[in-house]
């Protein structure tokens, strides 16, 4: 955290000394909204976007902000100005605030906490693109439906990434309740089969993901080298799949060689993944 | 918050000035694990037991503690020495630490973070015992099986809250994926039917409480003055009760007295349940 810059209620402080009470509700409750996004050489990518999706998270638990969108987005640019890094990840935190006593209630709270984080980005490491990345499944208890908030609420998702990196494989694709695949616990899910693009419906309980919403738009712009459906998928179609991939707004497009203990293709990153990683960077930058 | 005492990590801190980390994993993720008992006296109620309760909610979200039972109990009686309150509430909080990084791998957390909330006990208002208190209904969406392990994802009970609050209720009975009455968003569920106490089993996904678990062992040596059964429960058997109540560690027995809007009994606390509330005053006093 030592090379960190961290904004709290307006206030720059190093990583280190940034602290908040014990009775905020985040910290209390996991009662908290959250975006993840990051800059292109000091301009954060498509702010405006995540700062409406932090809205949307909040209510969808009924978090009631007592920031402006406009009061959050010149935190967000005051706290990239005062930090020294060109590329940098930006996470944005907002919780319903520090509560006067112990107790569920809303109404203990006082306004909301904000707290603006950002640090330097580091490049994704060579061997994602040259080796890729490998997955297992987990399933999920959590019953949803819809696109996702981002809540302070992340203990499944830590449950499915510590299951994952205790077999040693990068991450989890999770699994809802009807057995449809979802999303890695921080990215969106993807798989090429004969030529067609496929991606899982928000209405499988996805997250609204930022680069996943780019591809969408390059497809709609006939940009990308093939045609893109959202539909349900499977295990199966994971499993046998010829190219498979994951996106995030901080990692871009990371290709996916092993599923479980199942090779996907010939074990290499595809060919087409590639290229979409190629026009997805030429496309946000 | 400013009536409370509270320990961080062995240095105690008037409430106001209790800060924690915003790198710590129980504010970024919910991950903790937390206890609430009260002292009678100076003397907390079964600390033991929430103590070994605090660790098998750490076993069942994998956090490893690095405090050992040992010393989590020596923070909490110190706590209680220091503080000026005979009677006081006890909020335990063991996070798995704070990361050095943004991440969901816990192998970027250092130690836990260990926090003891105190403050003077309110008694219950008068008018829970004259008139008790209203419930209504809230469909879980978290499909849960077996006892719950206390975390610091609290948001769904959050909602069912809310719920309750904005629509003039006291709180909300949650009903499991499988449409059984489970529990209070912060007590067990208990209903009286035909001189019979039921309560729903832990299998259903329900708090392991203390004040439950104490009635179950008055039953046990015949200190009740009715028969206790645990079973699986519907909204009907809630709603064709003769009595209703909620119990937990800090508020003992609170008669319910309607749900949603349908009376319960002749909408008066019901007289069993009285002698309940007397019986285990008597008992763990």
């Amino acid at each position: 955290m030592e090379d960190f810059l961290v904004n709290i209620n307006g206030t720059l402080l190093k990583g280190p000394e940034a602290k908040i009470s014990v009775f905020d509700r985040g910290f209390l409750y996991g009662d908290s909204v959250y975006e993840a996004t990051r800059t292109f050489n000091k301009r954060p990518f498509r702010i405006d976007q995540h700062i409406d999706r932090l809205f949307l998270s909040a209510e969808k638990i009924s978090l009631e902000p007592t920031y402006s969108k406009e009061v959050i987005l010149s935190e967000v640019l005051k706290t990239i100005e005062a930090a020294p890094f060109k590329d940098a990840t930006i996470r944005i935190v907002l919780t319903r605030g520090t509560n006067s006593d112990l107790g569920l209630d809303p109404a203990l709270s006082g306004p909301n906490n904000l707290v603006v984080f950002t640090k330097e980005i580091k490049p994704n490491p060579a061997w994602w693109i040259t080796d890729g990345v490998s997955m297992i499944f987990f399933q999920k208890k959590i019953e949803a439906s819809g696109s996702l908030p981002k809540t302070g609420n992340y203990q499944e998702n830590i449950l499915a990434n510590r299951e994952a990196t205790s077999r040693g494989a990068y991450d989890s694709f999770m699994i809802n309740t009807h057995g449809h695949v979802t999303e890695g616990t921080t990215s969106n899910a993807w798989v090429i089969k004969n030529n067609i693009l496929f991606t899982p419906p928000l209405a499988d309980g996805v997250l609204d993901g930022l680069t996943r919403k780019a591809l969408l738009e390059m497809a709609k712009r006939q940009m990308l080298p093939l045609p893109l459906v959202e539909k349900s998928l499977t295990k199966d179609d994971f499993l046998s799949a010829d190219e498979c991939f994951i996106t995030s707004t901080t990692r871009n497009v990371v290709p996916v060689t092993k599923i479980e203990s199942h090779l996907i293709g010939n074990g290499k990153p595809g060919a087409l993944t590639l290229k979409l990683l190629e026009l997805y960077l030429e496309f946000v930058k």
